[in-house]
């Protein structure tokens, strides 16, 4: 009920995450209010039957928040810092009518040398009802001590890959090439019509509101504090409630429909740093960057592009703004997301 | 992704919208949360069903602003103004897992004196997966020129009724004269109990939150930016976002639920105009005016209403405010919204 | 359409409320976005339909405020207060896809001493489209009266009892003992590890926001002026509007889950109060008391807790706050809740 702290983590410890989830078309619908999503493969199920899905299967942020979500109570709730993320693999399709549930196992385990402070990773593993996986990534997050003299466990580091690699995506249905509609999926251009190195604006904004991210963050049933308690945010850092970074997230997801409209879903999470706290009243706007773009295993139908999606605060993302001479990020970057996403080919 | 321009339409031309859309029971619960209409044919599966319908159909106003959103990205992204709605007819009703698409045509065009903006006129037609129209209606809207150089296309202006005649509207379903039981409809008033100039005060006022707005655009699909975009508009005309103005007829009418409660969806919009612009914070109320009442060819057990909703913002409905002697609109008036309501007969 | 006042209530009287309302899966997931309820058995099918349920059913609450919704235009559109609850009890379990209606009977009535206002105490019964009780309660407001010079009818105030008892408790299902999941469930607490006497913080705090609770509100077609009208409500007493109660009882219900995960579902709501107002703004925490622990009549998987919660508006739950030595509430204090939640045993 308080959560853990730094003391309560051990390598090799397995939690079993609380409140199994059934997704529903509510919260599928909520999500699209919440983020205005257009990708047509999430929208139509006659477009994702045509393309091999059962229905139009659940956006794959939204089962990343719920799998994430769980998480937050044994994990995070006393986390100074969300760190980092690595290894992300998106599995089988979530439909409506999907339970989802989560069981993370740590894998490291670091006091920080102030000795109030350790880093604790874990690799969460989401399932649904018939145990197959739907997303697992790893994770690390500067956690609390209870107790500052208590003794340093030894520090175990996980090796984590730097990127997942092509072969290891899962690719979730097949399709004849030419099956693709791109009249209904918003945009001519396909996974051949991409270049490395080529930078994408996502041109529009959306303002955040206090109700959206709580909305948001309450649907995934996150209940990490600084998102929803004024009363005692006002007396804190920044003196009002953080917006979870996982909305940043899909605010800039449903953005980069402009541009990447024909996305059939993401398969891999490679990293990601929330640069910048997010604040209601923040306006986000995003950019993106082609970083590589890989042919899938014995596939003809669908390929892979591996993006960066920057998102900006109340800045235009038309010049790109994204790190200085010095590496340091500018300002108004609050999220440097590198996540592969799947498209159809010609 | 940054729109069509004047320059960029022609008469004929045919644009395959894009991001079709499967209507699910959460897009209605959403809409319910949005606005609270309470009418019973939209709110309980036993009491559609016991009028004929398959189960609860989705309300008329959900079903066009979804249609309408899908036209925003290719006819209005660079719209400064949306000069008008007519000939909008309702067809076959929409059902939680129906899937919508929208195809417009190019009905018109002429270029404005200032030769830097002109008026497009489109016919858009949304249907189901079935290839049934929900509902078709046109409109016309002025769009900024690209180049304010170019030379000016012919100019068509399409001959447009000034409002659908009875004959023409679509009527759902057939159901036994007396099945219609108005202690659960909510008023003891059915269509031959409403008279030809008769006003009603829909009495209640709601007001607009940011939050509420955007959550309706986004379900919608509709990606205008000055609906979203705070960081662009404080330097904008009003130093806000605006407000859809689909959002404000809907809020009319489900406060019309006061006077009206026994309307069993809408079957045409004769016209419609956004006299002045919507912000957060305002109170929106609404009134309603009897314009005609016609029988329905062939039938008994319904009859059309033609009625004028005026909303109004932040001024009681309780004086029927409307226009001053030399026909312009009170300051207050923010849409005047000509259409058919059906209802059942006695 | 402006509802009733004193003078149009007698005892006897039957009101057969409008609207029926279908509930869905979207009303479920948009009441998680509200309030971010953990209760595994309202949020996995497959948790649900372990414990014997045909799938995860509907939060009481929820039930409650749809079948509470429909009463206020017929009973509390002219209320001035509402005074207070009793002999609530829930019956049926309600899933998605069952129709809602509400009769009440109206069973007391008292002019007040001032001759403008009055007390009517109704009898509310919500059932499904089987005629099937899903919970019935009384409940008494303060009205105001048309016409202050009108005669005053003879007094009847019924015999409410002070709590529910334990023998009338309708308890939906019955499990194998042992086949409650505790970790999923979120807790190791069971009915066995609770005792008279011990008080429970829920930790948590949430900050309601305008938005929010409008479009609970509207969820629950609950048309209570007061919740919806700032243009009406920036006069008036508070200058701003006021929060549904029922909003701070779900909010209050979905803090509980720190301290009682196990529930799994509300049987009674011997009383409530809602002790001061609550605005937009305010942040909500919860403690909960536990007053009885009841085995239930032929049972032993499943025992009864009767519990006060009370929610504290800008003040931690930490200490406790409740009343003063003359036994008034902390200005804090805006609810004080009287019920009976149901809990696997061991």
């Amino acid at each position: 009920m308080i959560g853990n702290f730094f003391e309560d983590f051990f390598v090799g410890q397995v939690l079993v995450h609380a409140t199994p989830r059934t997704v529903t078309e509510g919260d599928v619908a909520m999500y699209t209010a919440l983020y205005g999503g257009r990708f047509a493969v999430h929208s139509s199920t006659p477009f994702a039957q045509a393309l091999g899905f059962a229905c139009a299967p659940v956006d794959s942020m939204l089962v990343f928040h719920i799998v994430f979500g769980k998480t937050v109570p044994d994990i995070s709730l006393n986390a100074i810092a969300n760190l980092g993320y690595a290894d992300g693999r998106f599995g089988v399709p979530v439909y409506p009518g999907d339970t989802l549930s989560t069981i993370s196992r740590v894998t490291g385990i670091k006091l920080n040398r102030d000795g109030t402070t350790g880093v604790v990773y874990v690799h969460s593993v989401g399932r649904n009802q018939r145990d197959e996986i739907v997303v697992e990534y790893a994770r690390w997050v500067m956690v609390r001590k209870r107790d500052g003299t208590s003794a340093a466990p030894e520090t175990v580091v996980p090796d984590l890959p730097t990127f997942v690699a092509p072969a290891s995506l899962h690719v979730p249905v097949s399709f004849a090439v030419g099956a693709y509609n791109t009249q209904l999926g918003g945009s001519a251009y396909l996974w051949d019509d991409y270049h490395v190195g080529e930078r994408i604006d996502h041109v529009d904004g959306i303002t955040i509101e206090e109700a959206d991210h709580m909305l948001a963050a309450r649907l995934f049933q996150n209940t990490a504090r600084v998102h929803f308690n004024q009363h005692v945010e006002r007396e804190g850092r920044f003196g009002r409630r953080i917006v979870y970074g996982g909305h940043v997230i899909s605010l800039s997801r449903a953005l980069s429909f402009n541009g990447l409209a024909n996305t059939i879903g993401i398969a891999a999470i490679h990293g990601g740093r929330h640069t910048n706290p997010t604040f209601a009243g923040d306006t986000i706007y995003a950019w993106s960057e082609i970083l590589a773009a890989d042919a899938v295993r014995d596939r003809t139908d669908v390929g892979a592009l591996r993006i960066r999606t920057v998102a900006l605060k109340d800045r235009s993302a038309s010049d790109f703004t994204y790190r200085d001479a010095t590496e340091a990020y500018d300002p108004s970057v609050v999220l440097d997301f590198d996540y592969t996403i799947l498209m159809p080919r010609r």
